[in-house]
């Protein structure tokens, strides 16, 4: 291989990373437009398949959908692994598995076959989608509620601490009241299912209690999960509250030190002293 | 047509307008009145048109009420053109499609026929009652939660995005679990559908995880969906309070200090003591 | 009758007034517990009457008690019409009236009979204890939450007319879509009690949808209700909040004009200019 | 026993209280570490046994392991007595009667037998888990959270007051509406069951109306749930913001104004300008 070749070479290849990583060129914002089309388009044939109606009819044309995706992701995988600098840095990235596991599962139906576990694993293609956010217009606004939620975080985990204790101590007492006079009670792991379809105001109805001392008790327990949830909600309010005044609009600039602001009412700069 | 004649009409034309088009009359807003209470009766006939007992008995009565309403909406419909500055122009805008909507499936019904389908369409009549909201005494509130809802427009959209996205994820995942050993995962939509009615906490139970792991799995869907739940909740508070704060009628500039003022009640500014 | 016993009348009469009407004295106080208990026992013996298994066996008890109840209502209400200053007025006033519809079941269903409708009217009976929520040492609390809801009442009515409007209209959709294939919706109006249903997320599942493209929509409609509800909980809190800050702990007295200031950063009186 | 083994043994006494009933030890700690899995394990199989299935396979398996927890934790009582400087207060204590009957249960069903009711209060083992809490990196969110619904339990009690007056009379008109043409209203407490579950947006469907006006009237008490539900939020998402403003650590007075500064950052009083 001659060098000029290898130049040629690495310089396509810088190209391709620009195009198949990035989103800052024409070209690449193109790719990840047709990319995406592409995902959600095999998303859906996913699902169209699971339909056992559709699946008897149209069974030969998901086929040949499924493998024109399945070859188009494992090109664009081989190229991703190609162009990047560090290939293997690449591959055992999160990104990187993903994007092996959408395509291998038809392979090996293929060669294995394996019912409809392997075929749903593809609607991890979805996951994909977060790979183009770069391009969403919108990152601005989902920053803002990944913040709330990460600053949330520990107080938001507390409260499930605290929840799934409930549920089991609760699944546990109804167990004891309900069993032996109603046959959705059968044990305490199901108690305790039926505390949090309960609890969080779901309530299916699968199970439901029939004594009257059970429809009391869950009577309780229903006002209690309709007042729990003001819990979680009072958490993220707060936080965003506070993320909202940190980055206020009303925050003007120091003219001594040029330091923002935030509050409305500062009559000198908490900073630097100077007179406002 | 004499010159005095044509000069009547459009005076007559100007009047009409004036009562038709606005509420700022006396005549316009009794005119409104009996609009009002001519759709709502409307709405009610087609509702009580569809409970097969009622339809049984007094479908003669429903028969007359709706022509009676179809042809007064008809000559409405007829007089708004007419008196209507640029008729064209009303006629391809928003209410002037309702308006057109809320007659025609009588007609057509009348000539072809066409079962319930065309028979809900005039619930859209009800539609026409915000052409009347200029009447409600509760605009400005009205205004507020509009407001309030435009501002956390995009942030809400962000959150219907994740949801979509989790609630695809999700249904898969019961499919693979539950698929097999319960009647009704039958497909991935199917699941998806169950994935929403859980993670909204709706909980019909016209489908529910029957195996231990899936009713394991759900229970962490519904803990989730019980804090999520709280995303849509702080978004929406926290921009009220922006609202209630930022667009304070009352607030007013200090004329020493230009500070605003938000106190209703404030006589002297809190800032440099100097008469408001 | 001589001058005395009118007078002695007329001063047990403002005893009785004191006693029965009022609060503020022992005597007051103690009448008032023995009525809540009263009133309690009471309804707990209305509920347990319309349990029949308990009916069979303990009807008799059930009637001594219930005559018993209503007899000691009579005094009271009698009393009541006999100690207050303008008889007319308390007949006619609300608690005036509940008093009657408390006692009055219970002679017509001896006289005229008349089923479990009459029975239950004495369940009114709970709305005395509003009567003797002066007792209660939550008063100021429960001041507080009638407050915010009064403040938020405009806006919270707007939102109900607005969900009353989207449930006609999804109602409706729903039924378009669903009839024919759906034993469940069999009308608009039942259509839209099932709008009512899955928007507030309550999903008894009596009624669900069966059709694709029914649980698509209503899949839908279930996010739309999910996010719908952070509409009221946004304008209470932001009213609680308010209020909350409006009757500041941190309010001091101006040392002037002695009228409280809120602001915790106020430096001049804002209602006489004075410096704190 | 000589003065050398009795003090010998108090100093043991006092190693093995440090050891048990703290954690600031290494020893302290790695012990509370294994009785967490202790506990969990145990209440693993409290609920495994539970299952008819398991319980059926693996009974023995079981026996022997709920035998080795109820010894461990014996053991431990027993030390805990002993080595507690104040053996009575111990035992009396919250704690010290959850870690008797923790271990009680085994036994008396040994003796005498005693169905599931006894194993279940087992579960109560749980509860020990919060003895261990001094370990949890949480307790400052935790703390926050208690301290919030702390400060909104009077406003919270207020509400559920309301509430349960509202199922009762809310549960009795619907048992007047429906009763009779329906199989689920079969008395009031019954029908107020059904309140609860309706207004907390639960929704079994176990029990749902039939009759257009019990649906018409449900509707009514979904969308008064729907907006009701805002209460309980609202009171405890504004306690949370005011703990988050009030007790914010960095409030420091300025030297100058004695006004307090909440602004981690501040360097100089943004009131009066001087050096903080």
């Amino acid at each position: 291989m001659t060098i000029e070749s290898r130049k040629a070479q690495s310089t396509l290849q810088k190209k391709l990373f620009k195009i198949i990583f990035m989103a800052d060129t024409t070209a690449g914002r193109i790719f990840d437009i047709f990319l995406l089309l592409f995902i959600l388009a095999s998303v859906v044939i996913v699902m169209m398949e699971s339909v056992q109606s559709l699946q008897g009819k149209y069974a030969n044309i998901f086929n040949v959908f499924e493998w024109t995706f399945t070859g188009l992701f494992t090109i664009e995988y081989l190229l991703r692994i190609w162009c990047s600098p560090q290939p293997r840095k690449y591959i055992f990235s999160f990104y990187g598995v993903i994007d092996l596991l959408c395509i291998i599962p038809t392979y090996i139906e293929f060669l294995v076959g394996g019912g409809h576990f392997l075929i749903s694993i593809r609607i991890l293609r979805l996951l994909r989608i977060f790979r183009i956010f770069k391009l969403v217009p919108f990152l601005h606004e989902s920053r803002f509620l990944i913040v709330a939620l990460q600053r949330s975080r520990r107080k938001i985990a507390v409260f499930f601490f605290f929840i799934m204790l409930m549920t089991v101590v609760l699944g546990s007492i109804m167990y004891v009241i309900e069993s032996g006079h109603n046959s959705g009670f059968t044990s305490i792991p199901v108690s305790i299912y039926w505390a949090v379809v309960t609890l969080t105001t779901v309530g299916y109805g699968d199970i439901a209690p029939v004594t009257p001392l059970g429809q009391a008790f869950s009577a309780v327990i229903m006002i209690m999960g309709y007042a729990i949830i003001a819990v979680p909600t009072g958490i993220v309010t707060v936080e965003m509250n506070n993320i909202r005044t940190s980055t206020d609009v009303s925050a003007r600039e120091c003219p001594a030190c040029q330091r923002k602001i935030a509050d409305v009412d500062a009559i000198f700069c908490k900073y630097c002293g100077s007179h406002l």
